[in-house]
C-alpha cells in the first residue's frame, strides 16, 4: 500500500524516527537511499527547517539509485519531516513544506489531540495537493480512533511503552496496542489507514514481530542513535553502546526535560532515558529542580564525559538499547534489518 | 525441542499461566487436552495442592486423545504446576510433585533470585528423576542470565511489562526482552534452554510475534480469564470483557495487594490490574491503607457488583485485556490461537 506512494522503499517499510537534533538531513537521506523512509526532525522550533531541507535536497541530488530516480520523476523529496506540534509554528512550517514537498509529515505531541492538528492536516493537504502524506503518532487505542476519525491520516504511527524519548507516560507496548488499533480500524472500515509500529523495534526480529501484530512496517529510533550519520555527541553514542537490559536501565520520567528547562510538553507525555544522576537526585534524593538543573548546567561543561552512569547528560533511549552493540552506517542498519526480518519470518516453523 | 517432552502439544507451544485461585484443574487440563500446556496454580499456600492435583488426575482419566495417551504411556501428569516461591512450602510441595509427577513446575517470585530456588530445583530434579521439568520466570536480562547459569532450567518464562497480575515493577515488554535474553543465552552457549514469552500475548498475532522475537511459544493469562473453565467470579470476568485500551485502563501498582492484606511479595514486584476506586484512593486521594482496606472489605459484601469502574474488587489483567471480547471454552481459545498464529505467519509478505 505504502510502496506505491514511496516507490523507492522496500517491503516491509523501515522508517527512522525524527529524533530531535539527531535526525538531520544526512541520517534521513541515508535511510531513504537504502530503501527505507528517513525522517528529518523539525521538532518544536522550526527556525532551521528550511536550511535542513535544503541540505536534504543537496544530498538527494548527490545520490543515485531508486530514491534519486523517484525524486527526479516526481519532484517530491523522498524523506519525511517530523514535527512536535505543541511548539512548531504552523505558518512557517507550511511554507517550508510547500517549497520542498517532503513525501510525508509526522505530527506528534499537540496540546489537544486531535483538534490542534486539524489546521495542520488541512493546510498540508491543500498546500501540496495531497502529495505530502499525513502521519500522526498515537499511543492509545482511544487516540488512534479519535485521530483516524477526525484527521483521516495516511499513516498512524502507533507508539508503545518501550520507546525511547518522548511518548505517553501511560501506555501498552506495541504488542497489544497495534492489534487493538488494527481491530478498531477494521470495525470502522478504516483499514485504508496504514499502521507503522514504533517503540522497542531495534532489528529485524522486531520488524517481523510488528508485521505479525498487524503493522505494515516499523519505526526505529534507538537503533539509529548508533548510526554513522546521526548528529549525536560521542558521549551519548558511547552510552547507547554501553547500556544493556533496558527494562531496568532506562526509565520513563519528566526529569530529563526539567533539568534542561524544556517546559512545553503536555502533561500526558514523559520521556524514556537511561537512568543517571539527574534521575537519582530527583526521584530518590528529593532534590528540587532548580538545584538539579544547576548541576546539569555544570555537567554540560564536561562535554562527552558528562554522559555515563555517574553523568547527568540525557541519554534518551528505548528498552531495546541493549540490542544496539555497534555503530554502523544507516544504510547497513536498513539492509541488515530487512534481511533479518525476512530470515526471521521464513525461519518460523509451525505444525 | 519441547514437543519431544510434551508429546501431546502442538507447535508452537501455547501455555496457560498459573493464575492464583483461577487456574485450577479444569482450566489446566482443558488447555493440555487441546494441545497446549496448562498450568495449575499452587501459589504461595500449597495446602490444597494435593487435592487439586487429584482433581487433575480425574479429569485426565476422563479424557481421550493425545494427552490421555501420553499420560497412559508415561504416568506423567500432562499439566504443570506454578509456585509463588516466597511463600510456597518446599517439603509439602515436593511430596505432591513426587506423588503426582506433573510434567513441569513453574517457579516464580522467590525472595532471593535465583538462590532461593536452588533447593527447589535440586529436589524436583532428584525427586522425579528429571521427569518434572523446571520452568523459571524472569523479567530482566540480568535475572535470565543468573537463573540460566545457576539453575540450568529447561525453560525460561520471560515476562514483559504488559503482563497482568504480578511481575517486576520495572521491565521492558517482551518485544526487546525476549531477543536480548535470547542473544545472552546464545553468547553463553545455553540455547538448550527454551524461551517462553509471557505478557501481552492474547491471540495468535501475539504468539506469532513471540516466535519472531525468538521464543518457542507463548503463555497467555488474561485471555484465559475469559474461558469457560476459569475459576473466576462473574463480576471479574464481566469486567475483563468490558475493559479496552489496556495501556491506560490498567496500571502497575501494589495497592491491590495492600487492600487485600497480602504482604509477602518481595519489593521488586507489583501487579497490573484494571484501575478502580482502590487505586484512585491510594494514588490520587492520599487515602491510607487501613481505610482503603476497610472499604475493600465492605465492597466484598457486594459480590459480583464489587467489580467495575466504580468498584473495589481487584481485576488483575494485562494490557491486552481489550483484545478479550468473549468467553470461550479453553479448547477453543487454544485452537483459535494456533490457527491464527499459523495464518498470521503465512500471511506476511516481504519483498
Amino acid at each position: 500500500m505504502l510502496k506505491s506512494t514511496y516507490s523507492w522503499t522496500k517491503c516491509p517499510l523501515v522508517a527512522s524516527a525524527p529524533m530531535l537534533n539527531i535526525a538531520m538531513a544526512p541520517l534521513a537521506v541515508s535511510v531513504s537511499a537504502a530503501g527505507g523512509l528517513g525522517f528529518l526532525a523539525a521538532g518544536f522550533d522550526v527556525s532551521n527547517l528550511e536550511k535542513n531541507l535544503e541540505d536534504a535536497v543537496s544530498l538527494v541530488k548527490q545520490s543515485s539509485g531508486a530514491m534519486r530516480q523517484a525524486y527526479d520523476a516526481t519532484g517530491i523529496l523522498p524523506i519525511g519531516v517530523g514535527f512536535i506540534n505543541w511548539g512548531a509554528d504552523l505558518t512557517r512550517s507550511i511554507a517550508a513544506i510547500q517549497k520542498y514537498r517532503p513525501c510525508a509529515v509526522w505530527l506528534f505531541g499537540p496540546t489537544a489531540q486531535p483538534d490542534d492538528l486539524v489546521p495542520w492536516v488541512d493546510q498540508v493537504r491543500n498546500g501540496t495537493s495531497g502529495e505530502t502524506q499525513i502521519w500522526v503518532q498515537v499511543g492509545t487505542v482511544g487516540e488512534a480512533v479519535a485521530v483516524a476519525e477526525t484527521l483521516r491520516p495516511d499513516v498512524l504511527v502507533v507508539q508503545g511503552s518501550d520507546a525511547g524519548g518522548h511518548g505517553l507516560a501511560q501506555s501498552a507496548s506495541i504488542l497489544t496496542l497495534v492489534p487493538e488499533v488494527r481491530d478498531a480500524l477494521r470495525e470502522r472500515n478504516m483499514t485504508r489507514i496504514a499502521i507503522l509500529a514504533a517503540g522497542g523495534i531495534v532489528d529485524g526480529r522486531g520488524i517481523a514481530a510488528a508485521l505479525a501484530l498487524g503493522a505494515v512496517g516499523g519505526v526505529m529510533g534507538t537503533r539509529f542513535l548508533a548510526s554513522a550519520e546521526a548528529n549525536i555527541a560521542r558521549g551519548y553514542q558511547k552510552e547507547v553502546l554501553r547500556v544493556s537490559d533496558g527494562g531496568i536501565s532506562t526509565v520513563r520520567s519528566t526529569v530529563y526535560d526539567r533539568v534542561r528547562g524544556i517546559g512545553g510538553w503536555p502533561r500526558r507525555y514523559d520521556g524514556r532515558g537511561v537512568i543517571n544522576e539527574s534521575y537519582h537526585d530527583a526521584a530518590e534524593r528529593g532534590m528540587d529542580d532548580a538545584e538539579n538543573r544547576r548541576l546539569y548546567q555544570e555537567e554540560l561543561k564536561k562535554g562527552d564525559a558528562g554522559w555515563g552512569p555517574q553523568g547527568r547528560m540525557t541519554t534518551y533511549a528505548g528498552t531495546g538499547v541493549g540490542l544496539v552493540r555497534e555503530i554502523l552506517p544507516a544504510s547497513t542498519i536498513v539492509a541488515n534489518t530487512l534481511a533479518e526480518a525476512r530470515d526471521t519470518i521464513q525461519g518460523i516453523t509451525i505444525d
